[in-house]
């Protein structure tokens, strides 16, 4: 079951729509170039996770694409909308446990009725897929695949939007189906210049057990550096918080295939996945730790 | 005026439908991941210009894409379906001299209906820009901007789908506004080890007037070589088979921005703004030619 809202200025909290039935024009440049942007947000427990982030990074995004998109309140208000209609729809007791709000912004229709203040923008609450919910327990094997851009690319380069979440996901969904066609699950880009980016739909984390001057034992998490134009993870950032809460020792890196063979544990964390292990990197075991990633996923169980 | 047709195998002649409704579902992974492909063509005088040529490149875009999509019959079908419509709407006397004919394919709808032999795949047939047609008389001011691939990406890492002209158009639009930004009207994008690759939206040519050994005249037509994994353009094909005809040399090159200072003059081309003179770059005047210019005009124009 998927619950649709549009956010119109006609429509203060939002307009209902029938997901089922044809919305958008087939002249949308959301369709046509791809050009939009877009947010997954995690909602469980009747909290939709992170929202104030996840509008945050949208809003940068669409900075980076010029993109005129509604304000912020009028998102959280289509959002409340979408997740009260959600759960008014489920069945008693059938809730899904956990489930997915996206956010979508696009250019609209190519010649747009002039005096629309922003394009076409809407809101999805469906269920999370089951896979992710399965791979989050028994963890994914990676393929390391090269991204073509070099780890400098970002800052000579804004026209290559990078760090913006756009619309045009071609290139990470066809590194999925090419990782999957190799027998692995999910897919880590590295740089033509050997650096470790970020996977199609999520961001890498890295821990190493260590033990400081006394003997004492010291957790360090590493996260690839956002000069090398990858995407800032909401969860990575929500972890971050809290494991320096917790004591953890936190490092942002230029990151390189070697680091993840020699770290204690290696995840990929997203909105709506959450932390997931990886088992294996182009077919090779590298460490886990089980009690390691108990305690991060305690971190992001509390987020909210 | 546009004019929509969907290809849909239970309407062999393509089924009409209305441009101004809304015709698509949000769940469209053409519209939620940019995963589609499309084609552009001209339609002029009564005859869409290279309709097997788009078709062939639409097929080869769809198999780098993993992607099924109608079969050729089914596409001309529709654009048969879509132009007659087209002319049959437009008042005596006031058909537009020049009009688009868009192929679209799309991956469909994330839990499309079981059965469905491919995604959701339209033609819509619409009078062309006009500020396409004045570039064509005026030629363009480009900016030379970095693609930030080198120039052998494309045989190493097939997902990045180099060669394949998708939806996820983000970084395409975002590099003309960039060059609108600065005063530019286009783009020729080059590689990060410094050639010279493709337009956003359109291929690279350029002319040099020489001499052959007994004095003669020898104009000699370049492009940018394919393995650079730029899109192989049709009208560049097109107008290839016509200079050799008439008698140019040839040439496939690596090219480098001093080339296009060097050539007599420099064009970019495609299918619906067809050949247009570049004049300059980064500000700097190039050579023109406005000879050249007329005798490869008249080679677009004879193509069908």
């Amino acid at each position: 079951m998927t619950v649709l809202v549009f956010v119109d200025p006609a429509h203060p909290d939002g307009r209902l729509a029938d997901p089922l039935s044809p919305q958008l024009s087939v002249l949308d440049q959301g369709l046509t170039r791809g050009d939009g942007v877009f947010e997954s947000a995690l909602y469980k427990g009747g909290s939709v996770r992170k929202l104030e982030m996840h509008l945050a990074r949208l809003a940068v995004s669409a900075e980076t694409l010029d993109l005129t998109i509604p304000p912020a309140d009028a998102w959280r208000a289509a959002v409340k909308t979408a997740v009260e209609e959600y759960d008014a729809a489920a069945r008693p007791g059938e809730e899904p446990a956990e489930s997915v709000v996206k956010l979508i912004a696009t250019r609209g229709p190519e010649s747009s009725a002039a005096g629309s203040p922003h394009g076409t923008a809407w809101v999805t609450v469906s269920p999370a897929p089951a896979l992710g919910q399965r791979q989050r327990e028994t963890g994914v094997d990676v393929l390391l695949l090269d991204r073509g851009y070099d780890s400098t690319v970002a800052e000579r380069a804004p026209w290559l939007l990078m760090g913006a979440k756009t619309l045009s996901y071609a290139v990470n969904m066809a590194a999925l189906r090419y990782a999957r066609a190799q027998g692995a699950d999910d897919v880590i880009f590295t740089s033509s210049d050997g650096r470790v980016l970020e996977g199609p739909t999520s961001t890498v984390l890295l821990a190493t057990r260590m033990q400081d001057a006394d003997g004492n034992e010291v957790k360090r998490l590493i996260t690839p550096t956002l000069e090398t134009g990858i995407l800032p993870g909401t969860t990575q950032g929500a972890i971050f918080a809290a494991a320096q809460e917790a004591g953890w020792e936190l490092g942002y890196g230029p990151v390189v295939p070697s680091d993840l063979r020699a770290a204690t544990a290696v995840w990929l964390v997203s909105s709506v996945r959450l932390l997931t292990p990886v088992n294996s990197l182009d077919g090779e075991a590298i460490g886990t730790d089980a009690e390691l990633t108990a305690e991060l996923t305690a971190m992001v169980n509390r987020v909210s």
